[in-house]
């Protein structure tokens, strides 16, 4: 198995953006693509990971952006996973070209949807979910994950002040962070007093709906080393699956995925979640990183929580999670997420994080999940 | 390398179905896997191929399908390269089984939109030309392979007439498969006189709107041979691209990616195309189908539509082109069509064809291509 590297990685800033759905897929990749130190023909193949890409009319979209980049006779393709798409696209990268079929290729990410309007988006993202049992039945996502939050909070003792510390934590990073959606120092009071969306999150405990694209440049060692750029190895791999509908587990305050997907990469990197200096999760709503940061080994069941209170998850705790801002700060482009976790830590692995740097790291870890967690890919990371 | 084999093989009728998006996939997931002979657990992972889940209110199919098999633990994704997902899909999988990712793995192509209506799905389908300057300026697919086929007509001195002829080797094909969608048996005159739909191709030149769904089971030798079952060698495998837009073309009667991923199939396979006895290729419109044998060196450019005229793509020719009844006649249910061709090709690799049995085959070729030809993968099966 050849080793694999990130070579090079970029990103449009997330929010509310102008431009078309190609349009920012190709600025992304075009921002990656420098980032190496790459022509555009040294590219195999292009890997897009999107899901409404109805939304802005254009699906099909490796064609367009590999068109555009000037190689089109590239092979193409897009990839979709829920708000897990990014990294499960990163994983088929991976493994591609893990097994020696292509020496480098283009992964970019990419969502635009808030021209369409919160009703439609949020129908639109109950087809994510087990859409029978849930999204039909009226579950949309911030319900589900407040049930998620009740159990957590009934059976950990946890308050939702508690939750709120998650989002102004993120806001805290996010400010430093010119590419996030919302910059915008906020306070515990402020999460306890806005509108409630499904007891007990409120507004300030969910990501905002975001459109933006991020995107890397994967390659083989021997590829990267020719290249004499920075560039980070990835060192663990690993996907699972959990029960579409939240109604299939036996627990709702862990999700097997994260577990199953937590335990392939470890296995593969050689390491263990003490050797992880920092990690960008899935933040969807403020308890699912506490939940997160449990299912990875940083704290035992039930202490995520108090890791918070102590400040553990901060940008200079013992294991900062999120210096990006994670989802609810930097935004939740849903397809470009995934790859936007490995853009960060890219940036951090190589000097190139600014204001937000943590310091002292070499191994950093991603975890990404699609609906309620149904299905889930980590990866690990580490300097050279 | 490992050697990658199909061990099962299974698909819905395709047509007009009442079951949901999620019921029919699961219906072919099972077919196939009772087809290999094997439990649900051995499976490590799930490929969905689909286009337009959002048509029945489901994308992140795979989870629900892992769910509704019982294992749910499984990973899974979605794979979508417009007309061509499926066997782009296949093409996953088949770099992570011959990679050493997994020991088997399920492939299940869906698409579910006739209850949406000719509108919804002429528009939204028109989302995976290049739309900014295809769709969006008002060239639907119909258009734009009229278009492909005014060229080769006036190029080639070929007739309408030749045109109708591969519509009429198909339904003939199709009459003998029971899970065609028009089993109808049609003349040249019945074509020529069907309405036009973009000159000069008419209603009878054109592959249906389907639903349905395909599945096969993909795995290495040795899980091949430990359950003792008929399968199938993947021998090759090769992908390609095209310029997004018709426009970005040299020339519009030939189709780029098949030629590149030809080129690497055969060479993968150790094959010319006169070691081929039989294809399923991309009739989405009957000038496609003339213009892939000409692009898999079946013929000559130009002379694929001599071939027609002599009977040579009939099932009792030389090179059996279709003998499922192809897009035309069995029906195109887009993120199925790629999966569907590699279920013929099991089924006459493996003596299951029933009436429509091509005699004497051994070597059997797929090609399925997206939008009009930018995304293009063809695989080449070996019996054993």
């Amino acid at each position: 198995m050849e080793k694999v590297c990130v070579l090079g990685a970029g990103s449009t800033k997330y929010g509310r953006l102008d431009d078309s759905i190609s349009d920012i897929t190709i600025q992304a990749s075009v921002d990656a693509i420098e980032s190496a130190g790459i022509e555009p023909k040294e590219i195999k193949a292009g890997y897009i990971s999107n899901v409404f890409g109805v939304a802005d009319k254009q699906v099909h979209l490796g064609p367009v952006v590999m068109s555009n980049l000037g190689i089109s006779e590239r092979p193409s393709l897009s990839i979709e996973s829920a708000c897990g798409s990014g990294s499960v696209a990163f994983r088929e990268a991976f493994t591609n070209v893990a097994g020696g079929f292509y020496d480098a290729v283009l992964v970019t990410g990419v969502e635009k949807v808030t021209h369409t309007g919160t009703e439609w988006t949020t129908t639109y993202f109950s087809y994510c979910s087990d859409f029978f049992y849930e999204g039909g039945a009226g579950a949309s996502f911030p319900g589900l994950f407040a049930s998620i939050a009740r159990a957590y909070l009934n059976e950990f003792k946890a308050t939702e002040e508690d939750l709120a510390e998650v989002a102004v934590k993120n806001h805290d990073n996010g400010l430093l962070n010119p590419k996030a959606h919302l910059r915008k120092k906020i306070t515990v009071d402020d999460v306890m007093k806005s509108a409630v969306v499904a007891s007990p999150l409120k507004l300030y405990d969910c990501c905002p709906f975001s459109d933006g694209a991020s995107s890397v440049i994967l390659c083989n060692e021997s590829f990267a080393k020719e290249h004499n750029k920075d560039y980070i190895q990835v060192i663990g791999s690993g996907r699972g699956g959990s029960s579409a509908a939240l109604q299939g587990r036996k627990h709702l305050t862990t999700i097997p995925s994260t577990k199953i997907a937590a335990e392939a990469a470890y296995k593969m990197a050689g390491v263990t979640p003490k050797d992880i200096d920092f990690a960008e999760v899935h933040d969807c709503f403020t308890i699912a990183e506490i939940i997160d940061t449990e299912d990875l080994g940083f704290f035992e069941k039930g202490q995520g929580v108090q890791a918070v209170r102590e400040g553990q998850t901060k940008r200079n705790g013992q294991i900062p999670i999120n210096p990006s801002g994670g989802l609810k700060s930097k935004g939740h482009p849903i397809g470009a997420t995934g790859v936007g976790q490995i853009v960060e830590v890219y940036d951090q692995l190589t000097g190139k994080a600014g204001e937000r740097t943590v310091k002292d790291v070499k191994i950093g870890l991603t975890q990404n999940f699609g609906a309620t967690g149904a299905s889930c890919a980590v990866h690990i990371f580490q300097s050279v």
